[in-house]
């Protein structure tokens, strides 16, 4: 894996969650990288959101270093604010740069008070430890219930030259349009100025992670953060602009497909693909209706090719469409024809359905050209199990 | 239980639904009674559906007789209106009534064909059995996951005299504000013409089924119809309307926390009362929002009073709040203070969530008056079990 030049990676166990695995990282780019940054938009916002926000506005978007930690969320206690703050100064000071270069980012339990000393004693070791090959430890370190670290890399050619981009994230549960408890740290090494860096960011996201969905509910944490160095040396062009968002958006659909693919007790990727509304909008709202349905979840789980939910959660969806011209295929199989059972056999269907992916088309017959795609995971006994008792 | 006077009850086992139960029931009124109805706001509307609406039309809102079957939708199916209306015909020539004096109503599986002699020829044996106290038969014969029959009944005095009210109804899976695969069919004998009938049955609704979820889903044959046949002899009065409205409310809440209580897989039934919002439709946003919410359900399953995931929820409602002004109490115990971890017995709050009852009061502090009551149930592997394999 070819890694984005200049930024350098570290992970350690600092005790906050009970489990001895690694639980605070700290990405750090060696000289200053420009930022762009969606965060949640719960009402209900972490410590860590509010200071980040406030840094990249005081910085115009330039960034040094990301440290983050797993198991406590900073969130809803009464010490948040000054815990991230004090956090982010101790590692700013260490590492000689202004306190706003820092975004301090965590998961986790929400309401219970992070005692900082555990992140700030470890800053010695991890800044030790920093190396430009340890961007898988990030990926371990940031999990919560995720069951397997989550990166992605490409290249792409651009007119200066080739550029990389590298990319952690976690997820699990409450993933939904809005990012649900979902982080991801996006690192370029191309030379974006922060302003236009936004503008690759914000539709890149809007196709990818805000197209998922693991159980509908959004977290007061979720952070997408994509950092631009320039450490390959090659500025991005006008001309690169279309190759490079095409690349940056592969990073992030690998990414977002692995969270779906890893949604809390899911045993399948489930891919929804909606075309012929009235346009993209739409199509996506049919598409998340569909992706959100815990019965067409649950059918998925069960191997069951019931289409009938399918078409019905695409009833609510508030989109007006005509039942009577609608297809649906499953696993490239037509089982609805015209709002119509199609003739298939359920035996064949059944062997398709017990693979680990699972492909819904739904398709409005007519002219036009509407299409989204959206990802979720099917819904199993599992999911209950881990949410029954994450808390304690 | 006292019924409402002048209606009769029958149910019969027509083989639509392979487990030998009752599958088909019928409710006749002596006289056209005057009639209300609710539907469902799904695009994909089941047949049945689709005629009744028609019937209530072209009749001036008289009903003489209600037909309903469970086991099969008769919704996504080639011959769908031709077998709702060759039911409702056989049905109308054998009571010597006009067409359109009868509601088909349909619930079960989706995009299966729907044999119209199945119930035809049991029409006759279903006349015989017609009796006044049969409605609990009519409860029933229209469950499908449900566990348990759902029937309420209540009197109600008036200047004219006594006036009764008693409904049946059906839900489980697919239960949420807009109706999903629920059946209500309501009774009285007071004197009400349609109109009126419909200005009482609306906010009625508004604040009960309405403020229901058992999964989020909505279906295509969602139907909650009031008959008001005046077999009391007593018209409803100006005076009358206050205290009627009140009883009808309290029926069709009765038979709304039933559903939520007997959600597919519940072992508890769940009220969410918020307060503080700036108005009704706000806090009504709010509870949904913590309502529908996956991980606040699976909690609640658990016995954890994990009160982050109630702030997360009401956080993502579209609701405006301050997040530092909300209190959440759990079973009468404040949990949350002001946005913080209140100081609480995790042993105490424990037992107290082994209930089978759950309460959570979600209160924004201040003057603003919004309210608004919401029921939905926990969420356990059960209602997994029974969704992955429903269909086959």
């Amino acid at each position: 894996m070819k890694l984005p030049r200049g930024y350098r990676y570290a992970s350690a166990y600092a005790g906050i969650r009970q489990e001895r695995k690694d639980d605070l990282s700290l990405i750090v780019s060696d000289r200053d990288a420009s930022a762009a940054a969606m965060f949640t938009t719960n009402r209900v916002t972490a410590a860590p959101v509010k200071l980040g926000k406030k840094h990249l506005k005081a910085s115009g978007g330039k960034v040094r270093a990301v440290l983050i930690n797993a198991g406590n969320a900073n969130c809803a206690t009464r010490t948040g604010e000054k815990v991230a703050r004090e956090c982010s100064r101790r590692l700013a000071e260490m590492l000689d740069v202004p306190l706003t270069r820092v975004i301090p980012s965590s998961t986790g339990m929400i309401g219970v008070e992070l005692d900082p000393r555990k992140i700030t004693r470890k800053l010695p070791e991890m800044l030790e430890k920093l190396a430009p090959e340890r961007l898988p430890d990030v990926a371990d370190a940031i999990m919560t219930t995720d069951t397997v670290p989550k990166i992605a890399a490409a290249e792409v050619a651009l007119k200066g030259g080739n550029v990389r981009i590298a990319g952690v994230t976690k997820g699990a549960g409450m993933i939904h349009p809005n990012m649900a408890t979902t982080l991801a740290f996006v690192m370029t090494d191309a030379g974006i100025p922060p302003a236009r860096l936004r503008e690759l960011l914000v539709p890149a996201v809007e196709s990818t992670y805000h197209r998922l969905s693991v159980d509908g509910d959004t977290s007061t944490n979720d952070t997408v953060l994509l950092l631009a160095n320039g450490a390959s040396g090659v500025e991005l062009g006008a001309r690169d602009r279309k190759p490079f968002q095409q690349t940056l958006q592969d990073v992030l659909e690998d990414l977002a497909r692995k969270i779906a693919r890893d949604g809390e007790g899911a045993r399948k990727l489930v891919t929804i693909e909606v075309s012929g509304a009235a346009g993209g909008d739409e199509a996506a709202r049919i598409a998340r209706s569909i992706g959100n349905s815990p019965l067409v979840k649950t059918a998925v789980a069960g191997g069951d090719p019931n289409w009938g939910r399918i078409l019905v959660a695409a009833g609510y969806a508030g989109v007006d469409f005509d039942p009577a011209k609608v297809d649906v295929y499953l696993q490239g199989v037509k089982v609805c024809d015209g709002g119509l059972a199609a003739a298939f056999s359920e035996k064949a269907i059944e062997r398709k359905l017990a693979k680990s992916e699972c492909e819904i088309r739904f398709v409005i017959r007519g002219r036009a050209k509407g299409r989204a795609r959206f990802w979720t995971c099917d819904f199993t006994e599992g999911y209950v199990h881990i949410n029954a008792d994450y808390r304690t």
